[in-house]
């Protein structure tokens, strides 16, 4: 069909950018940073091109016209198309050079900006884009508030209100369990033997355990970056990446569990449609629900490292000094950060909800640029009980406001509800729970392999979380879990 | 000028390419490569749409019209891209796409019938490579024979009789040379006391032998690939690959000697002029005296070891046992080997001689494709005094045929020849001289910077040749260099 065709030679260009951008995280020597630009800026034109032109338009409709309705996976391949071809379209090509040079600018400021730790100096390239977020909003459309047009450019078919609604009705519990949580590890303190731990024995280590649950090796490798990542460079080439801390070997194991689960979703969609949306990650909600099951209801689980431990013993000897039960309380240790990547999995998702309110405020016109920094410190004190120091470590924290992504945020405790929520449901089944007690991960596997992964971006998210555990998403199993782990 | 964007444009389009052919040979994992070849197809689908377009056309012509000749540089500028223009667009479409076809059977075949040394399962897929290249000699056009054009797609401005004359002419000699250097090595045997040398150890000795003679590693840098090469991916990004061998530390170092010395000429080019010939590379022949002068003039004298062989003593303790004079006698050892690939200075050209004559021959119908397993080895045995064993290790060696690479061999004894006439020439210099003496290079960079690298492809490589020496090409340096270090 010549739209799919369309498709998949879209794909081929985003893939040759997506091998660009992985090479320049891993290898790209500094000097030739400015023409990977240009080589960059191109493919994007390209793309742009391609998914905007008029004859991928005249495809797409004689597709649409043809559809007897009689292939589910056809039409829903055709639905999804439509929705990112009228998304894609209703942007001014005015409008899409204006953001991506307001965001280069406001790149450069946010840095600097938190290297001063004065919110002031970024404020002023933070509106524009504000208004700039509003008027795509505007553009793209919404039912109920301008940011669920912001929203869905990461997680389709969801709305504000119904994120604010779960948001609001866990916060008091993940408040308590976050407080409870840090109390308990501040009585009880544990820390690593000191290392070294040296980077050639944790990649050993960690490729060990990526290839035991499942991590195809001949279809993917693992590289080093300053921030770990998970790309998709074809339909057989998934890359992971890590960093290594000498003094802490889990860092780097963690930051591998996590982008793993990712990656076991990318090489689990369906090859043979890659480029079309029966072949694509559904939401970033779904893909962080991937890797947060295996970082931490696999990776920081008992039975993990009752396998698991004793190989670390082998790998890092000084570890001969710390029984299992220290090592797993040092796994489960909860300290309120100022800093969202720095905090556990106890006291993660407060940080989401401050800034949720935040971009929702910002958004609505309920607060104004200047008042981020009081609103966040604010906030901040009436979840964790303390104001950060500075703006540094406040308001001026995360890159993504500096690039636009207003509604990314909200899809990180997506991520941690969808993976509890998954994760107990395919506990049900006996065989994949026994296993799991054994640190056999094959059944769950499968499991998400058979819900999740092979279907692709054909159901919306929620309807691929209520197909696979038979209820609608719900934080009742995330509650449950971190209640469980952590008080 | 809107010619120049568009070369600019397709040098980007190539750039790409070029980064996921290196990322082919460096990162790739197996399961990748059918992809990264849809990718590759994608990307040479643009840029021949672009160099073959009407408007290519157009904007060469207008620039063409509106030279006023006041500008040298940019007249040769016109000159070469209409060269390449008219190069292009004599290939129909459909002879393209057969070639691609042809070859890409062929180096399957060429694998499977080395495998078994077989050449007769070779020859039906040579046969009709044999015939394209005869077709495309005849659509690009040629001033003496067919063979002239084949020539021209690796070194411009040169012709088979020319060539015919110079390889005629040192025939007598290298023969001679090489007998006798053979001898001379036989009577007195070396070899490096035995390994290990750790990779970990060489890739630190080849680094700092890299960077100390001039190569930028800010703007490139040295990974790890099965065949070595050099490969430029933008204006400031030039990357060497070599390969280890642990019980032997010169076969990584003068592979990285001979790449620094292509990348020299590549970080040399003028950067502001990248994708337009005058920031090109003019032939394979002066990009290949550029590695042979840094590995073979520089890399293999005595003063350069004086220098670093205390190094390497440090880095392979073993070495301490091994004398510099009996070092120097290892580096310059000679020996008849069937195999080009793994064959020294004083016995190199013989081969390409070989290749030269049975190319042109074929080329010229004076042989038929099926005579020449007997054509080589008769020519084989008068040049080195035996026969090779088999098919494999005669005939079916290179996979430059099954590429359809006509024409390609001669510019490496072009390049030998070119490096000594260059070297010789800096060395008249006694300022670079001396500096040589003690192992320093920078001035003999600074003058092939001058001399060659600055001029990009405003002039053809005799021409270039001549303004740098004083004289035109000619062999006597080459052979002058051989006799000195071998008889």
């Amino acid at each position: 069909m010549p739209i799919f065709q369309k498709a998949r030679e879209l794909s081929v260009i985003q893939s040759v950018s997506s091998v660009l951008g992985w090479e320049q995280e891993t290898y790209l020597p500094p000097a030739g940073s400015g023409f990977r630009a240009d080589q960059l800026s191109w493919l994007a034109a390209r793309g742009h091109e391609l998914a905007t032109s008029d004859a991928w338009q005249a495809d797409l409709e004689s597709a649409e016209n043809a559809d007897d309705g009689n292939d589910p996976t056809l039409t829903a391949n055709l639905r999804e198309l439509r929705r990112q071809f009228d998304r894609a379209t209703k942007l001014p090509v005015e409008l899409v050079a204006r953001e991506t040079s307001a965001t280069s600018l406001a790149k450069n400021a946010w840095a600097e900006a938190r290297r001063n730790s004065d919110f002031s100096a970024f404020a002023p390239h933070f509106e524009p884009l504000l208004g700039i977020a509003r008027e795509k909003a505007e553009l793209w459309g919404y039912e109920g508030e301008p940011y669920d047009a912001l929203l869905e450019s990461y997680e389709r078919a969801t709305s504000t209100a119904a994120l604010a609604a779960i948001f609001d009705g866990i916060r008091p519990d993940l408040r308590d369990i976050a407080a409870k949580a840090v109390e308990k590890s501040s009585a009880n303190p544990v820390s690593l033997p000191p290392g070294p731990y040296p980077v050639a024995a944790q990649q050993s280590l960690n490729a060990k355990i990526a290839e035991d649950v499942g991590f195809d090796f001949t279809a993917g490798r693992i590289d080093t970056t300053t921030h770990p990542f998970c790309t998709t460079l074809g339909p057989r080439d998934v890359r992971l990446t890590t960093r290594y801390d000498e003094s802490d070997f889990t860092s780097s194991l963690f930051g591998i569990l996590h982008e793993t689960g990712h990656g076991l979703y990318s090489q689990g969609l369906p090859a043979a449609d890659f480029g079309l949306p029966s072949g694509s990650s559904v939401s970033l909600g779904i893909h962080e629900s991937q890797s947060r099951l295996w970082e931490n209801h696999v990776g920081r689980s008992r039975p993990f490292w009752e396998t698991w431990y004793p190989v670390a013993c082998e790998t890092f000897p000084q570890l001969a000094d710390l029984p299992l039960d220290d090592f797993m309380a040092f796994l489960h240790r909860a300290a309120y950060s100022p800093i969202r990547v720095e905090s556990d999995e106890a006291t993660y998702d407060l940080h989401i909800l401050l800034r949720f309110g935040i971009e929702r405020a910002l958004v609505r016109g309920d607060i104004q640029v200047k008042d981020v920094p009081a609103v966040w410190n604010e906030t901040f004190n009436d979840l964790f009980g303390f104001t950060p120091e500075n703006d540094a470590s406040g308001c001026l924290q995360d890159i993504h406001w500096a690039m636009g992504g207003l509604g990314y945020f909200a899809t990180y405790s997506l991520g941690n509800i969808n993976s509890a929520q998954l994760f107990a449901a395919a506990m049900q089944n006996p065989d994949i729970a026994a296993d799991a007690q054994n640190a056999n991960y094959s059944k769950l596997l499968d499991w998400l392999r058979k819900n999740i992964h092979t279907h692709g971006s054909i159901l919306d998210p929620s309807e691929l979380i209520e197909q696979a555990t038979g209820k609608p998403p719900t934080p009742n199993d995330y509650l449950t879990h971190l209640k469980t782990r952590y008080i």
